[in-house]
């Protein structure tokens, strides 16, 4: 699975910007991959994207229409269907990150099958697995953990690795999640992986590299969220990282999704990752706390509580969107 | 999903007594299901079992042909199509303990249809799940663990079924392996299903039950084995047990099929089992230790090794096989 690019982004008639957050993220993060968007009477999105029709885009040269945008339910749009066609017709292949497969549709495989072009749904993955072994292997590797679901661990990975790019380290994204996987053309979705092959999942992705190169991957989920734990520890385990990075939203009051379910402490949640981590590489060590103080009421709070943070735990604690990366990655390039 | 018995216990034409391992286990517990078995010349296992023809077995009120042997590649042999296809013309159900689908096979699936037959492929969840929540519901469970796979998790949480029914206790063995599923009659191969729902799917596994009510939950794999930790994980959350039992084999120097990778000293996986357990149900603890130490070289070895392991960890630690598991029982009852 390589997702070419560039990117035309179709965001149907997305109800508001939110339905559209993985297309959002693409073009944050790869805003020269994204070359247009196209939207249909009634969308509510907008990504700021030129407009462009299907025969505009591929005369632009797009290689992919990217449908990056929730539906109800996780379908595709009877309305869709159009337009999809007319993107296979002028040579582009599909991206989809929608839960059902596109590939699923009749008239879609059809038509992607007479042009010769692909259709890639990320949520699934494309290929099947070994089973993982935890042998240690070359290469160094970080991994984003979280006190919770939807921290900023994507985020965090990706600031980390445009930093390394910016120093000169040989580094790569590795994408566990399907925004993350738009945005490297490439990945798995571990959570969609049967639960026998996580951790062999992880070891595919991010295998044997040169000593002195990362793979900065993404996280998934928390050893403390009782619903995805399982997705996490394979994905600690089979990512053998020298490094994690704990990543925490400090306004929440419970677990994502779990009005029942305390958070854990963070102390609680580096060791717990720390211990996970420490059964495929006895050396992996916690350097930094990449904190979301978006919802924080005061830039002083904020201040205070990364300042707390970073003295209680014994290592930089930063907001990856407001301050930077710079001291986690210092903290990195130390190891 | 619920297999009917009796069975009639298919054989093929087994390599040894090793490929016939499952439906050994289904013999050992089940005696009374099993009304014979069937086996193809060149068949090298013995389960025992009177040898009935497929039209002797359908006389003897035979509910269901088991599969409960390995070929080579996990297939169903060119060479057993005709023995299935007169099952199900003779009425009976097919279950499949072979990790390709016996429904697959068009010649068989359509037989099953013409018929009203029903084909169980174990190994392959029939239904989808929701993801776990968590949330704390009635009933109590018991959950095996172990310091690695294959160490006789299956085996002590039947052996407890067992005696806790003996004693008059309220009780349900519940499935996650293909092996407990044929003896339980129903279940989930918890490593075959999607890793977003190891929990959920044991959410639904051991739902909420009686008070006084005890699910003997099957164990799979252990945290501390880096091919599987994941599916052990959403096990140990989605089965919220209030009693853990360790189960370990003592002679064993690495980790099931990985020579690199050093067995845990037991006081870190009762309490890295432990701290997990305690993020669904806080209550949780380990009641005993349960090894199997058929392969230690003398009684008097083997007595000193429980005795020093009751010792050490305070609680009671016995064989299931050789000693029975009344002390892990008096144990349960004591919660």
């Amino acid at each position: 699975m390589q997702i070419r690019h560039p990117y035309h982004m179709f965001l149907g008639d997305a109800a508001d910007q939110l339905a559209a957050k993985t297309a959002h993220g693409i073009v944050h993060w790869r805003r020269d991959w994204c070359l247009g968007q196209l939207r249909l009477p009634d969308c509510h999105a907008d990504l700021g994207l030129p407009e462009m029709s299907i025969s505009d885009a591929a005369a632009a040269g797009v290689r992919t229409l990217v449908i990056g945008v929730a539906n109800r339910g996780g379908v595709v749009g009877e309305n869709w269907i159009s337009t999809i066609l007319a993107a296979l017709e002028a040579g582009m292949d599909i991206a989809s990150g929608l839960h059902t497969r596109v590939a699923d549709i009749p008239v879609v495989r059809d038509a992607a099958q007479a042009h010769g072009q692909q259709i890639f749904d990320v949520r699934h993955p494309d290929r099947s697995f070994e089973v993982g072994t935890g042998a240690r292997r070359a290469g160094k590797r970080l991994l984003a953990v979280g006190t919770d679901c939807s921290v900023g661990k994507m985020y965090t990975a990706l600031a980390i690795e445009k930093e390394l790019t910016s120093r000169g380290v040989n580094c790569d994204f590795r994408a566990t999640g399907q925004t993350g996987i738009f945005i490297a053309g490439e990945g798995v979705s571990v959570d969609a992986v049967v639960s026998d092959f996580i951790s062999g999942a992880t070891e595919w992705l991010a295998p044997e590299n040169a000593p002195d190169h990362w793979d900065i991957v993404e996280g998934q989920g928390s050893l403390f969220h009782p619903s995805y734990a399982g997705v996490t520890m394979g994905l600690v385990h089979g990512a053998q990282p020298d490094a994690l990075v704990l990543c925490h939203e400090p306004t929440r009051t419970h677990m994502r999704g779990l009005p029942h379910q305390p958070l854990p402490d963070i102390a609680t949640c580096i060791e717990g990752h720390l211990n996970a981590a420490h059964l495929t590489n006895p050396g992996a060590r916690c350097i930094g706390i990449a904190v979301n103080t978006s919802a924080m009421e005061s830039e002083q709070t904020r201040k205070e509580l990364l300042k707390r943070l970073a003295v209680a735990h014994g290592m930089p604690a930063v907001d990856p969107v407001l301050d930077g990366v710079a001291p986690l990655v210092d903290a990195l390039e130390a190891i």
